[in-house]
């Protein structure tokens, strides 16, 4: 097995997927969470002055999507054919687009504005995105891509957590309203060694 | 050899890092470019109401990057080791990432906001952004994560491409400020393949 070593701030945010990965395989690595305070001495030593960062044997690599599909092949969480594979990163993709969209809206300073981007996104996208992950879940047999949980099931269930935390979704609402992606997100959150993590770890509110 | 047939409008876009993929390795497949017109009568058939979209096999699946992965995997466009595959994949997620700040700038309506976004991502974000990609190709002897043209080399000389022509970035400052950026455009453009496909081609401005 590699050293791993993953540097972040202490919150979830980008890096909780990659640290839910470790848990779910039970892969040994340092969680190293670092404060604002820490970040300019850092970050000229980053590659791309971006965090996450991931230490693979003392080679520091950024970008937490890519980390975490490297993961899921280290710990055969990736599919198991290369359409299983092609399916985990098409619902991963979905959503990226919409993490992004909300991104886009706390960069925005204007309340207004904000407030107006936030609306167009509850109103036009998030119903229908949900509805089209959820059906997909459903169709396939109530995992995102593969017959058992994959990196991609262990994103989704993350973000939707990180929503229902923000209230962005409420957590009847997932569940009522979307049940198989709530499913996915309970299988994820009540394996044994992601409880273990999840009952030990920092609490952050983002 | 599957049958692939790629469904998207008739521009550059979000497809053509496809097509070059295809034009690269020197598959056939089927380039159905379908008109505006024609969108709303088939937008309900595609799995997420998105182009493009790619028919493997008669099996439609979405996200134009995700698809990328895949075809660079069949076609051997993928990297050679794990960690070639991560930097690739990192490479790739850079560019989506400047991509999906210039998607946010082209959704702004109001002019003065949309000139705003734009002066922020031409000043503080590009000159840093292609800086720091360009040093990692000429770490990298000359290509963006192996030793050979992969799937990530085609995206950003693609992604070049398409800053050139809508001037975003003016040709003889991407050669002589990024020139390890401008080699690995030149390399993909002038592998032969790929230049008879450029010369059929179907004129587009974007």
């Amino acid at each position: 097995m590699p050293s791993y070593k993953l540097t972040y701030f202490p919150v979830r945010g980008r890096g909780e997927h990659l640290r839910l990965m470790f848990a779910y395989a039970k892969v040994q690595y340092e969680d190293n969470r670092i404060t604002q305070d820490q970040w300019p001495a850092l970050k000229p030593k980053t590659p791309f002055g971006q965090l996450p960062v991931l230490e693979i044997d003392g080679v520091m690599v950024e970008q937490s999507v890519a980390l975490a599909r490297y993961l899921a092949k280290q710990f055969g969480l990736d599919g198991k054919t290369d359409m299983e594979r092609l399916q985990a990163d098409v619902f991963v993709a979905h959503i990226d687009d919409l993490r992004n969209q909300y991104s886009a809206m706390f960069r925005e300073q204007d309340p207004d504005k904000k407030a107006e981007i936030l609306k167009n996104i509850q109103t036009n996208v998030v119903p229908s995105f949900f509805e089209k992950l959820n059906d997909r879940v459903a169709k396939n047999g109530g995992f995102t891509a593969g017959k058992t949980i994959l990196w991609s099931d262990i994103i989704l269930a993350e973000f939707l957590d990180a929503l229902t935390i923000r209230k962005t979704i409420e957590p009847a609402d997932l569940a009522s309203k979307y049940p198989h992606l709530a499913k996915v997100k309970d299988a994820v959150f009540n394996t044994p060694s992601v409880k273990a993590y999840l009952d030990k770890r920092p609490h952050t509110d983002i």
